[in-house]
């Protein structure tokens, strides 16, 4: 089996350059795990020991391993919790129900405990704080409890004991397969993931801010009819992105020490600036809305010699460096050296905005195509508030 | 155990009443499936028939029984396909391997098979449209896959074929259990959740844009400084709400002819809705946004009297009918009637929409508050657009 994996790195080292190589290296992470625990049935001391309990085992690789280390170590713990909680209260419900009435009573015993835990239980997993941690330890707790409780109906008490124990140690057996190969072999953080994707957010942003203004002006001096389009779907898409975050930040809690993040690293910092930057996208989108809104572009052209289109583009472009710089520094993690820059910045940029409302000439004009550009300005004026929130 | 259920209808009729009687209704579900299935072990002519395989049916319940009808039935027909699927290779390959190569050789063709298949199937559920539906489905296959073919290294050729049917037998009990539950005592479908809460968004809307004039008006006429809020988190949540939407429709899918829901109903409609419904809400929100940039009443106050606040708010007031229309008659699911009514209303707003633009003296202002009424007016604008669209 070693000999096979080893035939495989040249593959392997072959797809990481494609744009995939996560989803592929975690495929191949899968059957790694898959064949380490198979050989609890191929190896004859091994097998001796576990037995057919040994489907276990499988089955918390198969369950259990997910794409990030994160969401890995969390649903193995939430497994383990689960199992333990609910073999000893199965446990401990199968031998009362022994004892306390014989045939049928102990019967009785048994299904309106299983009926009264799992109705529970499953309340509980409706919560929508713990469906967001717990959800699979919940399930686990039911299914031992029930497995272990009912099984008593049939089995001894010591034996009850005995399986529960030696299901427990196969399971753990599994969970530390799976935490293994996904911590130390190509590990993918779910930190990482979230990390990354709020900092290139910063630069979709700064690009659609770009192009937008781009456009703008292309649109005015050039007297071109094209409609931009291409960057917005990024600021749609980024809309959409918060049960994603949401459930990174989740992930990334469980993750350990490594790399540049330390313990007790401030995930919700990352919630909160994702609240913001999707706000920004939203009026991004109000400002592109606003381009397409103006369909004759003569009219519009007269509109602009009005207002200063030189000095909203400075200001834009000033905006877009200073997206740019965040994403940067956040990226790099330092902190604080570009700050007084950056508010600078951003000070200059209000107050030119402030100079070009008053100055411009929107006093002349009557018809739709000044609203949109009013509101061009506006939101761009939205959009400096917004950075500053940053 | 049915008398333990009976006892508890009161209970349940009680708690009907109360805002989260489908969660407990739902508990209740669970609870009576684990009792019937149960059965298999209290029974004995039944646990003569099945044996320890009756694990594999509570198993079932406790994992496919979902809250809605549709994602029940859904998980379930994966989980049978799945089960179908792998064990079946499993076995052509468990048999292939005993037949070829005896001894080493033999685990050698095992381990390659589940390190081939484990990592195909997992690389599969990492599509986002295999990943949408049958993610489940696929993670049984790797899962019945390897537990069939690493047993056939310990039993023989005719036992694996008994193991893999019994345990799909008690796998299909379990399912039918799910499925009887789930679809006769109160059922919860997903089609009706995603119809009320489509229907509903409707009303926010009304009510957001509603509370958004009312609060213009007060603003300009009563000089009051207190901001609104309230109506613009629920556009905030709505535009959170794809990929719930997303999730209903696919269960939706799944679910069987009912009430008023005919077979292929068109749920892709629903998702188109809830697409315009929220940028829509985007609208909206950057409108309240307009309002709440206008610090100092007194200087508002003086802007609004060169606009004609009171047409704005007759507009205003046309497009909340209109959206109230709308989300009632698609509540009724009745079509056609109203809409010459609607679009003439539509058409009429979008006139006097114009004639306000054009007849409004913010020529003669040249402070940041005008341009928030200009934005305003703009987006109101947009608003209509927008509403069109529906």
């Amino acid at each position: 089996n070693k000999l096979i994996q080893f035939s495989l790195f040249p593959i392997t080292s072959y797809l990481r350059q494609k744009k995939d190589t996560k989803k592929i290296i975690h495929s191949i992470k899968v059957g790694i795990s898959l064949v380490l625990i198979s050989l609890l049935y191929f190896v004859d001391p091994l097998y001796e020991q576990v037995g057919d309990n040994a489907i276990w085992a499988i089955m918390t690789v198969v369950v259990t391993f997910e794409f990030s280390a994160g969401a890995t170590l969390g649903k193995g713990l939430n497994r383990g919790m689960g199992t333990i909680l609910g073999g000893g209260l199965g446990c401990i419900a199968a031998v009362l129900a022994q004892n306390v009435g014989g045939g049928i009573g102990n019967s009785i015993i048994i299904g309106t405990s299983v009926f009264i835990f799992g109705t529970i239980a499953t309340y509980c997993r409706l919560f929508p704080s713990v469906k967001k941690r717990y959800d699979y330890g919940v399930m686990i707790f039911i299914l031992t409890f029930n497995l272990v409780v009912v099984s008593g109906v049939r089995i001894q008490d010591q034996k009850v004991w005995k399986i529960a124990s030696e299901r427990l140690l196969t399971i753990v057996m599994g969970f530390v397969v799976c935490i293994c190969v996904s911590f130390l072999v190509f590990p993918l953080w779910a930190s990482d993931e979230l990390h990354d994707s709020t900092v290139s957010r910063f630069q979709h942003l700064a690009n659609a801010l770009q192009g937008c203004l781009e456009e703008y002006v292309k649109f005015a001096t050039e007297k071109e009819n094209k409609k931009a389009g291409a960057s917005f779907t990024v600021c749609k898409s980024l809309l959409d992105s918060k049960s994603k975050d949401e459930m990174l930040a989740n992930f990334a809690k469980w993750e350990p020490w490594h790399g540049k993040f330390g313990f007790f690293y401030p995930w919700e910092k990352y919630l909160k600036i994702g609240e913001v930057l999707r706000e920004l996208a939203a009026i991004i989108l109000a400002l592109g809305g606003c381009l397409q809104a103006s369909t004759t572009p003569m009219e519009l052209a007269s509109v602009c010699q009005t207002v200063q289109l030189e000095s909203c583009e400075a200001i834009g472009s000033r905006i877009v460096w200073t997206l740019q710089e965040l994403g940067d520094s956040m990226n790099q993690m330092r902190k604080g050296e570009a700050e007084p820059q950056i508010s600078a910045k951003l000070k200059a940029a209000r107050a030119e905005l402030s100079l070009v409302i008053a100055t411009s000439k929107i006093a002349a004009i009557e018809n739709i195509d000044a609203l949109a550009v009013a509101s061009f300005v506006f939101l761009l004026k939205k959009v400096v508030d917004k950075v500053e929130e940053l």
